[in-house]
């Protein structure tokens, strides 16, 4: 497969300068085709080039050649840089495909650049978030992982449990018993050790995962307690971060904004068309439920002009079962009559004016506070469900490791757990994953990379 | 104001990588304000940089320097690829700009260019052109421009004129007559030869317009003709040209599609709401003849199987009154009934099916072939309004001149409307267009160039 040479475009729609990004055996000799002069590439130098489609001028370019291994994916490289039509864009991708390249597949580029050991597989996975990142804090999370950071903490993990695992089969194979015996206590340090740094690790998922997919709100409330007006002066106090070219679709009643940095995806429950059918309060409040369920935070709005209807409290009662992190919103403070008074609920108030604007600032630093940083002192965070849970079962072979180490079992048992603990590890950085499972990260990367 | 440094994203929506484009004096130093180590930045010579905002690492990005006069604009420029984050793309920007970079007007790389003397205002035009290009023959067009062959064509005519009007003004100095009188036979021939080649181009015009603009089709006919019919069986057959990302807006009934590498824009008049107000023939007649006026080609559509009625009779007058190129379509020839026979019209007719697509490519034909071309030998040909506009007026002046020249008019008078024509040509390549002119021009070109 790596000895096929694959093109794609790797710069976006539009634009003045398009990227047509070439990798592979035949990158050079497949640039020549489109040239009628002999010009000399010095890697990484750009050469003005005029590229030929038969006898009529298709381009002038700039033309950057990397030569192996000193290129992203550590084969010979050529970068096109056009002038960005759609006819000199297409025209050089059909063109490279009649000569031979192969269409690159989304992250071929970023997979070549793994099996040549240019990064490991969450440097590579770090790189695909960083392509995604719309906001400071996922953008440092992802910056983490592709500098290597979490990689070398990794490392120094498994070095860890590398040695003490030879030094445990080395006493296996050792039936003369010639070797100082390895002392308990040595061991269960070591394991609590490194059991501690990954449980460090583990911790601070639940706020990596919000970081970098956004925090899912729910707004919930009774018909006319001013949800839709919520979610507006929420919008438009924040600018509305737009739709990406990759094409993400959005649900009519979701608004994804960034508030402080934070990614926050709002879910207007009364944007839910109430199809009014039978036993309609039962629909809407299964509709509610269902949004809240999904919800990270939940926002109960109450119009405090108004007496809390039977309605109001039968809904206090759903967002209790939900136990999530919940604020009550006393929405209309700018009316004079005051009325509900739904604060007895064990869950933090504010109050706000949609119509003035008052309270709003406290309700977005609520919201951003829940995703306060638990994290490890240098910022490490995992955000990625495949990393979260091979810690996770690395965790749980060195719990394990530990039981048994206590019940005073053999060597041999405590051993196996160890090098299970190991082997996902590995399995993180991509040093024994299975060639399909590679397949399924890097299909979701983006085109180019 | 060219003292000024501006920089701009230059690559699209969305993509692997984006490019951030830094013009002017202060681009290496901006550069720097990133940078936390001394790297050396070769001319042209691609330098993989860590950027840092703060102290936080921004991006890894391959940065590249070109030194003045021998870049795109002729200053010092620095190119930024980037990770085509929404988050990085946003900050680089913000960032350049809080550190006295000003946010580049579109085409102001190429108003900096131009007025560096890197290309001349056809040169530019050309540019802008090619970038918008999407098809082939939009493209060559475009290249034959940004190549510099149009320059040199008429950088040719200029210096023949130039030659004559100091030959003969330097006659109307000599007032002692010590020079030997210019021939009126000579001058006859020199303008004669200067104007027949501009002749050549403005015949151009038409063609060029079509080919860059496309050509407009209007898809006229009585209700149920089958005028949708044929409209969708042609965007079935060949593909539909994409909305470009740049905002095109698309008007419901048009559709533009690529046949045999040329632009038509195909207007369905059925498509049209029929609001069926009063007299409600008469506001359908209304809106096919407007669509008939901004139509290049007219394609009048026929039931086969039906007799002509009335108001077929009526259209038809219509259309003749257009005095265009226009094709009967005699339609649904699949059915076994053939009544209507309008083939006595003067104009050239093509049987269809669009259940079966049987006459489709002749019909395909026929369109491309209105844009046939009649350009000069070596391809040259004229699309740009403002280039027609100058060269009719260069024109203009040589007739009158030639015309003076034979009324044995004073030299005085012809040298006149020599020095005129030459004026237009000199504007026509910016060498004395005016600052606000040049401002109108640049402003169409896209971002980032």
């Amino acid at each position: 497969m790596q000895n096929s040479t694959i093109c794609a475009l790797a710069s976006g729609v539009g634009g003045a300068v398009a990227l047509v990004r070439l990798s592979g055996p035949q990158a050079l000799p497949l640039l020549r085709k489109f040239l009628r002069k002999d010009y000399t590439f010095e890697p990484r130098k750009q050469v003005f080039c005029t590229l030929y489609d038969g006898e009529n001028v298709l381009d002038k370019a700039l033309i950057t050649y990397f030569q192996a291994p000193h290129s992203f994916t550590g084969e010979d490289v050529v970068e096109f840089a056009l002038h960005a039509s759609p006819y000199i864009k297409g025209r050089v991708l059909e063109l490279l495909c009649q000569l031979g390249a192969v269409p690159a597949q989304r992250g071929e580029f970023s997979e070549r650049a793994f099996l040549n050991g240019k990064m490991d597989l969450l440097e590579a996975q770090g790189l695909c978030d960083l392509i995604a990142a719309g906001n400071k804090a996922s953008h440092d999370l992802a910056m983490n992982s592709l500098d290597g950071k979490m990689s070398a903490r990794l490392e120094t993990l498994k070095q860890k449990l590398a040695a003490l695992l030879a030094q445990i089969e080395v006493r296996l194979d050792d039936v003369d018993e010639e070797m100082p015996p390895l002392s308990a206590d040595f061991i269960e340090k070591e394991l609590t050790d490194v059991l501690a740094q990954i449980k460090l690790l583990t911790n601070t998922f639940s706020v990596g995962r919000l970081i970098k997919e956004g925090l899912k709100v729910a707004i919930v409330g009774v018909p006319n307690s001013g949800k839709s007006s919520l979610l507006n002066a929420l919008v438009g106090f924040d600018r509305a971060i737009v739709a990406d070219a990759c094409g993400t679709t959005r649900d009519t009643v979701e608004e994804t904004l960034e508030i402080n940095g934070q990614k926050i995806i709002l879910t207007d429950t009364a944007g839910i068309r109430d199809h009014a059918l039978d036993p309609a309060e039962q629909e809407g409040m299964r509709r509610s439920r269902l949004a809240m369920e999904k919800a990270d935070v939940i926002l109960f709005v109450q119009d405090t002009s108004r007496e809390a209807s039977d309605e109001e409290k039968k809904l206090v009662t759903e967002v209790q079962k939900q136990n999530k992190r919940t604020c009550i919103v006393r929405n209309k403070i700018d009316k004079s009559v005051r009325k509900t008074d739904l604060t007895l609920t064990p869950y933090p108030w504010i109050e706000v004016s949609c119509k003035s604007g008052e309270g709003l600032p406290d309700l977005r630093n609520f919201l951003t506070e829940t995703v306060e940083n638990p994290h490890t002192a240098d910022g490490l965070m995992i955000s990625n469900l495949r990393h979260y849970e091979a810690l996770l079962r690395a965790q749980t072979e060195l719990e394990e490791a530990l039981l048994r180490l206590s019940a005073n079992a053999g060597g041999e048992i405590y051993a196996e757990h160890i090098r299970a603990a190991l082997h996902y590890l590995r399995d993180l950085i991509g040093e024994v994953t299975p060639d399909d499972v590679l397949g399924i990260i890097f299909s979701q990367f983006c085109m180019g990379k």
